[in-house]
């Protein structure tokens, strides 16, 4: 049976885990509507972040109370403090899929992917989506070997974001400088994207490490 | 007379006041290594990284030990807490100022920044001068009209940012697309620089207001 005190660390988890798939549901709603010109799907993205701001305000003022009122320490002090750290992450992930519903939305009903670039942000797209789904189920789970997978789909989300670069700096100087303006910002967002998830997995690891160092 | 829990305070104030005055310099260095194409200087700026994220991570293990230790409550905790998250925050303009410096250098013996944008960039860099040093003076003496000072300084920046993408698209087409890459992401660097500024800003204008409403 858990107390009232390992209730509250769990519900800070839980609370982590669902803004995690909040941020991996926006982000993914965003390339679609950045893929696909879809309008209603990004103000849909960009209404959400909202969500997640205020979902890191709660977190925030819980994890407060919980160290205020229950004053954990070792482990369980690491826990609460990486949860505050992990949160301004996530709200900074809802930040940049909201740039991205946001580009979408300004290109409208254009689509900003130009058709050479279309291949490597559609993949770009799958990596973050499935970056952002071990980012939740590490989060809840501490599984060390997902967690180094998040770190793998970062090498590719880099080598993609290369390669994005080399097709711009390709083109025939016919490319338009707002749509240059546009791909290297969408890229950067994808990017950061995945760092962000990157940075999740090593505080998980290093928590989940520092415990197995304290036993 | 101070105590030894006073002085651990305090001390977190310190660092988070020297980190500040850090990264304001290291952002003032860059900017004179981009606008000078001084590769000497770019180097130096992206070698001071590495101290930034050391004063970042003993911040953590420093706050992580007071709160263990002392267990702080009500203002105090939110002080520390503060500090903790702050110090997240100078870590990433330390990583833009290093981002402008590598920008430099990747041009070098070339200047990055092409002769119709330098009016806007030399305004850029003594705007992020300005806010980094009222940066440091605020966090360390909690001057709430020095903060919001922070707030409209960001407005000269937001609209230099502006002015930047329109000069940049009113170029003539012979704008190399490398060249375009450059200042957008130079720009949005710029500017992310100056809104962690003011997050910092507010977070005190939080914490001195909470401290009145708390009285």
């Amino acid at each position: 049976m858990r107390d009232a005190y390992h209730e509250s660390l769990d519900a800070v988890t839980d609370e982590l885990v669902t803004m995690s798939r909040l941020v991996g549901s926006m982000m993914q709603r965003a390339s679609v509507a950045l893929l696909e010109a879809d309008r209603a799907r990004a103000e849909a993205v960009i209404a959400a972040d909202d969500e997640v701001d205020a979902a890191c305000q709660e977190l925030e003022l819980q994890t407060t109370e919980l160290i205020a009122l229950q004053q954990p320490v070792a482990t369980d002090l690491r826990i609460v403090l990486s949860a505050m750290r992990m949160s301004s992450t996530l709200e900074r992930m809802g930040d940049l899929a909201q740039h991205v519903a946001k580009s979408a939305r300004m290109r409208y009903p254009d689509c900003a992917v130009p058709e050479p670039l279309r291949p490597q942000f559609t993949e770009m797209a799958a990596v973050a989506d499935r970056m952002a789904a071990k980012m939740g189920d590490v989060i809840a789970s501490k599984d060390l070997d997902l967690a180094r997978e998040i770190e793998s789909d970062d090498d590719r989300m880099d080598a993609l974001h290369r390669e994005v670069l080399d097709v711009l700096l390709r083109q025939p100087g016919s490319t338009p400088i707002g749509e240059a303006v546009d791909i290297t910002l969408l890229n950067r967002y994808y990017e950061r994207f995945a760092d962000h998830a990157v940075n999740i997995a090593r505080r998980t690891i290093y928590l989940v490490i520092g415990e197995r160092a304290d036993a």
